[in-house]
């Protein structure tokens, strides 16, 4: 059953909240990407998600891939493959590239937001051109100009496709312990290992597939610092097949109509990216963005989740109302939205979701302002917020997704765990967010052991100038008081949990550790708190009788009185401290 | 990948603290049944489910059901019928039930333990005989001796199964919908009508299945008090088939080898049991202990996912402890369960689900003391318990279990969302448990609407005489001090939360359905923080040395700083109210 219809008004209502014109107006490359242009484009780019690529998203969970051990291909389900031709031949891919590449050249903030409405249609195919755009990057900022000139073009138009080949079977989080090897011979590198888990690592979709490896040279220090970054095309310029082969495919609880790779690389040819050992920052280059996208997998498939509970619970007539008064005595039983407590779990879903595609929103903006504002002071800024709130985007994006396609599934009762209904599916596509591109824990580490004490706390005083200026400017507004106290409180709350672990953290290194992951929620739902005063002043701005004025502030009460008590609970752990997970005995567990 | 064995010492334990042979022991029924006796007959229970049934799992999980249109039939995978033969032969299903219809006898604790066991070795095959039990119940409460002598003696030994067909297209929550029609013809009824969700309604594991179906009498009156209650067995005593046909099976996120069916009934032959127009009484009594089960599948699957994890975790190594004193300098990583944020995680799923475990094992075994005590005060009073915790052991242990069987993934990270471990498969069984047998916010209904206020508030002031009793017990043990304080702290609050409740609920019924999720949880909450306590009394009563003190204090610890605090969030939702929900223009969601 097709629910989805792309959110394409709110993904407007949070670019015009954060200004998208005013901060990317200024900027001489997005000239002719004012908002109203990406809005068009993005409406083209959602109308081919809607028509073409949510039809084929049970049809690929279905069916799934196919691995030929004697071919070692892999075949995508029916109808991918023409899809991705598609997709490519709309310049889809294209958007935020650089144009002298083949790229369109718009700003990254909105391939960003079409990037939800990409997974919210189909997140198994989406993983394709979410890979390829990992290449892309480290190759923009890392490759020689040769190696822009030889693989950009193809990799933009959607031609080739691209992988990261990080994983092996003894390392996942810990990247210093690959093992995978690159002989020097000649100018290039004959590389042998195996990689695991490697997202369309095979497929039959495109005629050439560029994996991107990490390997140790020969002579290389151990541990992180002597790992290399390598480009190894699956077809090499003479048209001969390179020896890097699929060993076969993982069987996964989702996505799958994405194929999950153990690659065998046997002497397969590759050409260095970057500096000898300094591999890793072409590959934190790609992760970064990786973290965004995979924060927004939460916000797409709890978005689309909660359209199929909202359209189930509107047709559902079940029970009387609690309240005598509301009963529709012309039916047998009311409408289920009548029941406070079906309410109560969609405003949930609505309330987290609406302010995490606002918070991705400000911080994709962030991002290009951060890259292409002439203005040193604002660049660095921007800089500062998407370094700080990006990790808690992919953290509580994933986490309160997951937990936000399971309400919209209770909404529905025995038919969301059916088939019938698309929920069960996104349930199973979006549990992997929590752990990839870094497990949440990983996200929380970068988030307390890195981005809070980085230039001397700075990033958080960017932050908190943001909350101080965003009550200033709602200071004399009355009708914002109900969500400026809670704010306030919070904010301040968030303040004394950062300043007490800031005395300890530099001489206790696993306190760091025991308490990051329950910092990151508290810091989530106070940041997700200032996005909904953001979003509640501009809805004010709008005239009495809009729709999205009522809307937006009934959203924004629900979040500040249910949803953002959670945080002085999450305050209370991180006020624990670390003995009761140090101090135990592990064989006891 | 088999990962799974019997906690039977915690089984034990659990019932050793809440005085199983104490509690027990003065019931002539029960004189065979001591502790010692009953732990034997549940090893020789865990053996067969660990040898037999954890091999099945999986293999049932990627073949599920088959369904014939042709034939109308449905075909378990390979295995099952026979392990199902075993699982009779042993007598395994007979524990619970009364001897002279070929029962063992044997305390309803025991059964409701042993199906700890049995979900987790394979929850798809647990609900077959899960369903038979419900229907034995229901007869031995409500069936006329003719009845009993017809069907018991085959149901409890296994040679037929039984169903609960409730459910109707358009009516799942509100059984007052129910359309399905019996027409008088002699002695016997013949009914029409279809019937969804039907659990096990079409296999080939037994000759006959006994259907419990809701149906109206011709004459019945609207609505909950127009349904009687009817047993439509497939095969009819002449050996003619019974026109109660599959009409499909429901393709499902989860429990894939147990048929989930539409049953058309063409006439089917049917005797009704119990009066006219008083079946919900037969189904209550189905449902109940139905719903003390279903809490178990949370604890069930919660345990299983955690010993996988707690498997993976000890054979992962993966970067380097924090503190560079525990570091393992023999290997290039350190072991997974160094890092804080693996304990934190482990710690969660234990604390939570031994206290689960030890809740059911109490109020188990108060439902054979409200059964067939002597004393009617003790009865009484045990009956309250039963009455007032199973939804919260049914709610809470389904949304916990779920939530843990997702953080056991997280411990394994990438391995734990592929098919070569059982987590996934654990995660999409258990998530069914938060809506059959009365969704968890009908539970939370019934405990604030119905349990709350019977017979003048008497079962709450049990609980808190109990909760009271056992703060008392403990105060002069000094150990006991940190583990008394946040559950008095957390009991006081709960206290003031349901009085502030108290005045308002009777004057506005819609605050009811507004606050119940909420209160459920946060009454949750302060019930495991007694569970803990009385565990903890339990294991200070232990030698210095022994392990099960030290685990029991550490994880009572864990629960106690790091779990608890979550009531005062739940209780300030509470606070909030309605208005946030009622007082929404719904058309805007």
């Amino acid at each position: 059953m097709n629910t989805y219809r792309p959110p394409l008004d709110d993904i407007r209502f949070a670019f015009e909240t954060f200004d998208f014109d005013g901060q990317l107006g200024g900027i001489e490359k997005f000239s002719d990407f004012d908002l109203d242009t990406c809005m068009t484009l993005l409406e083209q780019y959602a109308k081919y998600c809607a028509d073409v690529l949510v039809p084929l998203n049970k049809k690929g969970d279905d069916v799934g891939v196919k691995f030929d051990p004697a071919t070692k291909t892999v075949a995508l389900p029916d109808g991918f493959k023409e899809a991705y031709q598609g997709f490519c031949d709309n310049g889809f891919l294209t958007i935020p590239w650089n144009p002298e590449y083949g790229g369109m050249g718009a700003p990254v903030a909105v391939s960003t937001m079409a990037g939800e409405v990409l997974i919210a249609a189909n997140k198994a195919f989406s993983m394709c051109s979410g890979l390829t755009t990992g290449l892309i990057e480290a190759l923009e900022a890392h490759g020689s100009e040769e190696q822009k000139a030889a693989y950009l073009p193809n990799l933009i138009s959607g031609v080739w496709s691209a992988t990261m080949c990080l994983t092996e079977p003894q390392c996942g989080t810990d990247l210093g312990l690959i093992s995978t090897v690159a002989t020097p011979d000649g100018d290039s590198y004959l590389l042998s290992g195996t990689k695991i888990w490697i997202t369309f690592g095979e497929h039959d979709m495109v005629d050439n597939i560029v994996h991107l490896v990490l390997a140790r040279l020969p002579d290389a220090p151990p541990g992180i610092k002597g790992i290399s970054a390598f480009i190894v095309p699956k077809v090499l310029e003479d048209g001969s097949r390179n020896p890097i082969f699929c060993g076969g495919t993982d069987h996964k609880m989702g996505i799958h109509a994405s194929p999950t790779c153990v690659m065998n690389l046997e002497n397969a040819r590759g050409w260095m990216v970057g500096e000898p050992n300094r591999g890793m920052r072409s590959m934190f280059v790609m992760m970064n963005a990786a973290r965004l996208n995979v924060g927004i997998e939460g916000v797409a498939l709890g978005e689309a989740a909660y359209q199929a509970a909202l359209m189930f619970a509107k047709d559902r007539r079940q029970s009387r109302s609690l309240d005598p008064a509301k009963q529709d005595r012309s039916a047998s039983a009311d409408n289920i939205l009548v029941h406070p407590d079906v309410r109560r779990m969609l405003l949930e879903v609505k309330s987290t979701n609406e302010a995490l595609r606002g918070l991705v929103a400000w911080i994709a903006v962030a991002a290009d302002v951060a890259h292409h504002a002439t203005d040193e002071a604002v660049r660095e800024r921007a800089e500062d917020l998407v370094a700080l709130l990006t990790p808690i985007i992919k953290s509580f994006g994933s986490e309160r997704g997951f937990h936000n396609v399971s309400l919209a599934m209770q909404v529905c009762g025995g038919a969301g765990y059916t088939k019938d209904w698309p929920i069960e599916q996104y349930l199973r596509d979006v549990r992997i967010a929590m752990i990839y591109e870094g497990t949440n824990h990983i996200q929380a580490l970068d988030l307390v052991g890195r981005k809070l004490p980085m230039h001397g706390g700075r990033l958080l005083r960017v932050f908190s100038d943001e909350i101080t200026n965003a009550i200033r400017d709602s200071a004399g507004t009355p009708e914002m008081a109900e969500f400026l106290e809670p704010l306030k409180a919070e904010a301040k709350r968030l303040t004394a949990t950062t300043m007490e672990l800031g005395g300890k953290l530099p001489t206790d290194p696993e306190l760091l550790g025991a308490i990051a992951s329950n910092y990151l929620n508290q810091f989530a739902l106070v940041t997700l708190a200032y996005v909904w005063v953001r979003e509640a002043k501009a809805a004010l701005g709008r005239p009495d009788g809009d729709p999205v004025r009522q809307s937006k502030l009934q959203c924004a009460r629900y979040y500040m009185q249910m949803v953002l008590p959670e945080a002085a609970a999450y305050a209370a752990k991180v006020a624990v401290g670390k003995g009761v997970v140090t101090d135990i005995d592990v064989d006891l567990l």
